[in-house]
């Protein structure tokens, strides 16, 4: 940790939903040498109970109980629901709470933030982190340790609210930088959604072949680990983004016919020049 | 370590090329309590003193002088290499050598070693270990620990090489298992060739985009991980295995058309089934 939460502006910070990023972020913001009260909401009890039995959690609430009483709320839900409480607390939150969400695509719940009003307050927030593994069980406080944060500013007029968001992601260790939505979701779209679909892909291929997972070697087993991902969040993160996956979709189908063209032509040239190229991007 | 040197029926053993995998067999051999002599050749002088110096090599020679005295001769070059020294070698062996390779493509070998008469004393053998990272700096004693190894009999008459070469396999960890060349080798168009080429096609399409690796979070590094394998090596085994790979290419091709077709036309439950499909197969 850069800094502890002496600096931070809030004691009381609010979590709605502790999966693997709400639950990371509870667990590193408790870390801290001075931690902030931590309020939150689990759609699992016994998770819920479970991190209040640890100490993470000092206040078991309702979703709208956090929104009305947090200096800081976070929502760490799948977008579907984030949009739903923002419009749902939309009344609630104090005069001056911050608020933040963590979701991997960005447009959708800015324009509604913008649209509510929420531009001096609202920050977008999308940490690059996590992988595979979902909910309170994989949660731990070094999640963002060194972690890429994008931060999705909504205009000038929330200035104050990006720098207080970006210290809350320092002091957990991770490295803030800021980005317009749609930049970011075309961003999202060619590292993350894209490698996520084709590791789906491949596993999917695999599957059919009668192999089990456990015939793979370490490289195809890092190659298929994002295949494990959870289904209902990836349904709603693609469905977000499909328009801005049609290019890289094309681009994947494209890259995948030219190799197989090449193995099939046992065109050893071809082959060569497509492994060296993407080596050199892989390596620099 | 799971048997120590004692049990070895080979006091010196021969390694013809210092790569990850002939490196780490050599550095897995020495850390044996009480280890064989080493004779070892290289491409690169440098590497063959710096494991002269760090003790990992007793005798550095030519593969000629090697195959003409070591009691076991282990053939880790590239596919065409081994071929090479196979053919060239064959009136230098001592009458008692066991040979091995450890090419990831088994039919060339095994027909070759046949042809060539050596069905009592040739064992083909296939680590799934190692990974992007190639040469004698990624070599490790422990690259083997756990790992499965493929090893391909040619026939009764080799039964007792067999089971020196499982000796030698348990000994630096590994757990060997017996497969025919056949099926070895659709076993890794499958599991290990077709993740390499998918990992390369998704390399090669982001690389596009222009976006840099570096942007990659941490579920993206390690589907696109393989992309950085050394180009020369792949080309061979790709076109050695090219007549196997037809059918994992169509496979993986068609599952990325179901996938891009299912987020085009905004599909939510074709997309949770295929996800909910790859990741029960990923996660068993």
């Amino acid at each position: 940790m850069t800094t502890d939460a002496g600096s931070l502006p809030f004691r009381r910070i609010g979590v709605v939903g502790l999966g693997l990023i709400g639950g990371s972020l509870a667990r590193a913001l408790r870390a801290l040498t001075s931690p902030p009260e931590i309020a939150a909401s689990s759609l699992d009890a016994a998770e819920l109970e479970a991190a209040v039995a640890e100490g993470i959690v000092q206040r078991p609430a309702s979703p709208a109980r956090i929104a009305a009483s947090a200096e800081l709320v976070i929502y760490a839900t799948p977008p579907a629901a984030t949009r739903a409480f923002l419009q749902a607390h939309a009344s609630r939150w104090r005069e001056d709470a911050l608020l933040m969400d963590v979701g991997s695509v960005k447009r959708g719940v800015v324009e509604q933030a913008r649209a509510l009003g929420l531009g001096a307050r609202f920050v977008g927030a999308h940490p690059m982190a996590g992988g595979e593994r979902a909910g309170w069980a994989a949660a731990r406080a070094d999640l963002f340790a060194g972690a890429r944060v994008w931060l999705t500013p909504l205009g000038p007029e929330g200035e104050a609210a990006m720098r207080a968001a970006e210290l809350v992601w320092r002091a957990v260790g991770a490295r803030p930088l800021r980005i317009e939505a749609e930049k970011h979701d075309r961003l999202v779209a060619w590292t993350s959604h894209l490698p996520q679909i084709t590791a789906t892909a491949l596993a999917a291929a695999i599957a059919a072949s009668g192999f089990p997972a456990d015939a793979l070697g370490p490289g195809g087993r890092d190659a298929t680990r994002l295949a494990a991902s959870p289904a209902a969040l990836w349904e709603e993160i693609l469905l977000a983004n499909a328009d801005l996956l049609e290019d890289p979709l094309l681009a994947m189908e494209g890259a995948l016919v030219k190799l197989t063209e090449a193995v099939r032509a046992r065109d050893g040239a071809a082959i060569h020049e497509l492994f060296t190229h993407a080596a050199e991007w892989r390596s620099r």
